[in-house]
């Protein structure tokens, strides 16, 4: 890390330097080449963007114009894409909870797709968007990833094939499964195992004639910060292989990236503000922290931070401008001996920032720009 | 709390449920008697609202009219109050570490009350501020106190003396010394300490022939959740009294209350949007969750939430509405067992709740209303 951090970036340099900082430059050429990447890797899968990792209108713009879908949860998400002209049979619901006048408004709208995993969610998308199709979400294990998203989402194979077939009674089109490995998951085996459990669903509605075509194996491909991770590649093969044992019949296949299609695409060019040593350690106040762009380092994130300034790196921490006691980047760092006003580029920062950013204590949301 | 749970607060209620959720309910009476309880227990302090508490507008004209001061971070808030009217010898700037341009501005506009605990801050105060009152922010113990603030400002009274020296040095005025307890402090001994520990630094300097005059003992005075708490009149004789034996000479006197003035006013209106199962325990899905309203539960705060839901109370989780597997806003709550579009209302919800919230994931931040 200590080379890293001393590390410039020539390419992204002279963007952010041109913006007054925090600022957020996203690059077109890297979200369209990862892209076309995931075009490539899942040949015959359909891809939708989680929205809630970034949703600037830039990206939606840019990614409605690669022909990618979207996956949203909410109101102001439906909002947002329908001013934005994308086309409702492009959007699904992925949330497995969801707000009554949502699920009203998507209906009306012509989404056709919505995920689910409890009883009470059958009767609101039975009287609100009466004969949609609908997925229900399976728990699976999250092995290998950063946030397990297990707990608070997720039914057994049985409740799932008992909740099919109960929408189905319904009225409602019970057509597969969806599930999530957990954010930023590293273990690609991982997919293999929720693949596995998901034919389980198919097998125990089967038995009760009921026939499944769709399995949206959902997000959690990881982008790079401090550690390599899996390709993409490594990941997709292990997916179709999966796919391809556990569905010998074929299978619709969806796919939901938000993170890995936007993040390493973001630099987030801030500016050191204010230092002070404490405890014989040097402390580096930036102008952006975990309330207006980097809430991830409260889960754990570290990101990787490039500066001009020279000098070998010191042991220091890294916190945000507010009052907040809760506002600390990171309590171990090693970056060189910054000064006030020197410049520090966080890479990889392009999902899961702005898009958790608040205006707490009065400190600006970084603004978002755009390169080629 | 099971029982709690189930009591309802007609106060509040008619005004909760005249708006759509979420939606935060402030009470102006109870901001008016609380500043006057401050006012009557702290006859000598001069009252600064800490502005990050709730920014909301209507909050700041309320304690306008009733003659409060401001303690303010940064540009944002310079600017709320500037627009509103709050006249600059009436704010204060409380954060150790500033952005540079913050302090060109306050100082443009008036401002002459800086705190600060470091030299590379002196050099930005000399030169964008030069002439300005400072004071340093001293290190005290935060026992007591739900989230200490200890480590991320505050030096030790021999720096804290060095530092004023300095200052003086460069054309600013020493005057004093101000720190902070931590938030949500329950133990009042913990200022009496603070107070001690201030008057080293008043010997220290006298020492070098500085004479100071200001103190202040900043917030962290406590409010109800769900269990009961120092009142201000225990914290605020435990103070005066500590204070006149430190200071037998006299000391101006300063207090930041941001919690305490506005926490017990708010009402937090929210509805259960779905309900689920999962590991035979019923999970509740708010509209209000930890990204746009409710932050401080991952602090470890637990609100009382009242419900017009009869019934028995039972083991249950609480979660917010997005996808986000770090929206759970208690893994172990007691409450009536509420259905979909039950109404739920959070009580002390007035303080730092909208001011940490987010769009994420498309879900507006609850919109404030207020009640005489």
């Amino acid at each position: 890390m200590p080379d890293r951090s001393r590390q410039t970036h020539g390419e992204t340099r002279p963007a952010t330097e041109t913006h007054p900082t925090p600022a957020l430059v996203m690059n077109r050429r890297l979200i369209r080449d990862k892209y076309r990447e995931f075009r490539s890797q899942f040949p015959e899968a359909t891809i939708y963007y989680a929205l809630k990792a970034n949703p600037h209108p830039g990206i939606v713009r840019l990614l409605q114009e690669l022909d990618c879908h979207f996956e949203i949860s909410s109101l102001g998400e439906l909002e947002l894409l329908s001013e934005m002209g994308v086309r409702s049979r492009r959007i699904i619901s992925g949330n497995p909870v969801k707000e009554r006048a949502f699920v009203e408004r998507a209906h009306a709208s012509g989404i056709d797709l919505f995920a689910f995993d409890s009883y009470p969610e059958i009767d609101k998308l039975e009287e609100c968007a009466p004969g949609s199709r609908v997925t229900v979400r399976l728990a699976v294990p999250n092995d290998g990833s950063e946030w397990p998203l297990s707990k608070k989402f997720g039914v057994e194979p049985r409740e799932a094939a008992d909740l099919l077939l109960r929408a189905g009674e319904r009225g409602l089109k019970p057509v597969g499964v969806t599930f999530h490995v957990g954010s930023q998951c590293t273990r690609p085996a991982t997919w293999a195992v929720a693949i596995e459990k998901s034919k389980l669903v198919w097998r125990m509605a089967a038995e009760r004639g009921l026939s499944l075509s769709l399995l949206n194996v959902g997000g959690g491909f990881p982008i790079e910060y401090l550690r390599p991770v899996p390709s993409t590649a490594e990941i997709a093969a292990v997916v179709r292989r999966s796919v391809a044992e556990a569905f010998p019949e074929g299978v619709e296949l969806a796919i939901a990236p938000g993170r890995a299609l936007v993040g390493e695409a973001g630099v987030l060019a801030a500016t050191v503000i204010a230092r002070a040593e404490r405890d014989s350690r040097p402390w580096f106040y930036l102008d952006v922290g975990v309330f207006n762009g980097l809430m991830e380092s409260v889960g754990g994130i570290r990101y990787r931070m490039l500066t001009d300034r020279g000098g070998p790196a010191v042991r220091c921490v890294l916190a945000g401008p507010s009052c907040d006691s809760f506002d600390v980047i990171a309590m171990e760092a090693e970056l060189p001996d910054l000064q006030v006003g020197d410049g520090v580029r966080i890479m990889s920062a392009g999902a899961y920032t702005t898009a958790y950013a608040s205006q707490f204590d009065g400190f600006q949301i970084p603004a978002v720009h755009y390169t080629e």
